[in-house]
């Protein structure tokens, strides 16, 4: 296989990128200047080697820890659970949000083997054991899973007395990926926030 | 700015690529092992150093000829000029062509400044001056740039007497362009083609 097909192939594992989609992708960046391709290999390989998640929160960073857990102005006495970076990259692009995070990698998926050892749920009770923490909000998806580990983390929650726990208000369509919403339903639904305790 | 933010800037370039999918893309990659992104990194870095056009018909390749251009099998008789590899990919999916190529690279668009000098119609004028080809079709897009890249090339080809010139069928959606075109409406178009002069 030649590496025109390499590429194609490459670009095709990747979510919603079809084998005719990769194969648009690759022409049209030969048919750029070769520092284009150059620049995307470059910043593969980059963050390939120099982002790994944050010590404290699980969030993708160059550093030991993120600029999210670095900043003094962020609220510590609150932490918002969620399931991917994605969902923290949304969450920080609507500007509603002050408090820290923990980033979980994932959800609770027994069919997929995926239980809470799997999960940075240690990272969330690092913060709890603290004693800074007066919330958590719970912040995974509105699927059937993301649901499911949501329960779970109230229990493991539940043994921290003095500490609230929300859920993002229904402003989120059911089944829906937190990622695909607009900022300012995901403002109302952070606002709206329901307390589970 | 940081690795993730330069990739994700990276990907955002790319055509029918908006922010918020390259992000997906972007952490979808750094939720797999680092050796996907590796492997796309390294496809980039093959193609951007290895690949270049063919030079007999323009299209991509490793070698000094593609392996379209270097098969005794294809038909010498026959040329089928397109825009982009993109349209000789398609056209060699469809199974349908097994005569030989010449890769335009664009069209003619005296808007974007891409004259006749732009484009590959000197790889055309020497496979006419050879004497072996009897038929040109030319299947650039059937848009108004690609109709009026068409016209053009028929005037070239009119001055080497006995070579036949044709146009894919008009079964193509007016507009379209040739890379979304499925394989039994574009087998239908090279069949049906229409004879210029």
């Amino acid at each position: 296989m030649d590496s025109l097909d390499r590429l194609i192939a490459e670009f095709a594992k990747l979510p919603g990128i079809g084998r005719k989609t990769a194969g648009r992708l690759a022409y049209h960046l030969l048919q750029q200047p070769r520092e284009r391709m150059a620049m995307l290999a470059q910043a593969l390989t980059d963050v390939a080697e120099r982002v790994h998640p944050c010590v404290e929160c699980g969030s993708p960073t160059e550093d030991e820890s993120c600029a999210i857990c670095r900043d003094p102005r962020r609220d510590a006495s609150m932490v918002c659970v969620v399931e991917e970076p994605s969902a923290l990259a949304v969450l920080e692009q609507s500007g509603s949000y002050r408090g820290r995070y923990v980033v979980l990698g994932g959800r609770l998926s027994p069919l997929e083997g995926i239980g809470p050892e799997s999960l940075r749920i240690d990272l969330l009770e690092r913060r709890l054991t603290s004693g800074d923490v007066r919330e958590v909000i719970l912040a995974t998806n509105s699927s059937l899973e993301g649901e499911a580990t949501a329960t779970y983390l109230q229990q493991v929650i539940a043994r921290y007395p003095g500490v609230a726990v929300s859920r993002l208000a229904r402003g989120l369509p059911l089944g829906g990926e937190l990622e695909y919403v607009d900022g300012v339903t995901l403002t109302h639904a952070l606002l709206a926030r329901e307390a589970l305790k």
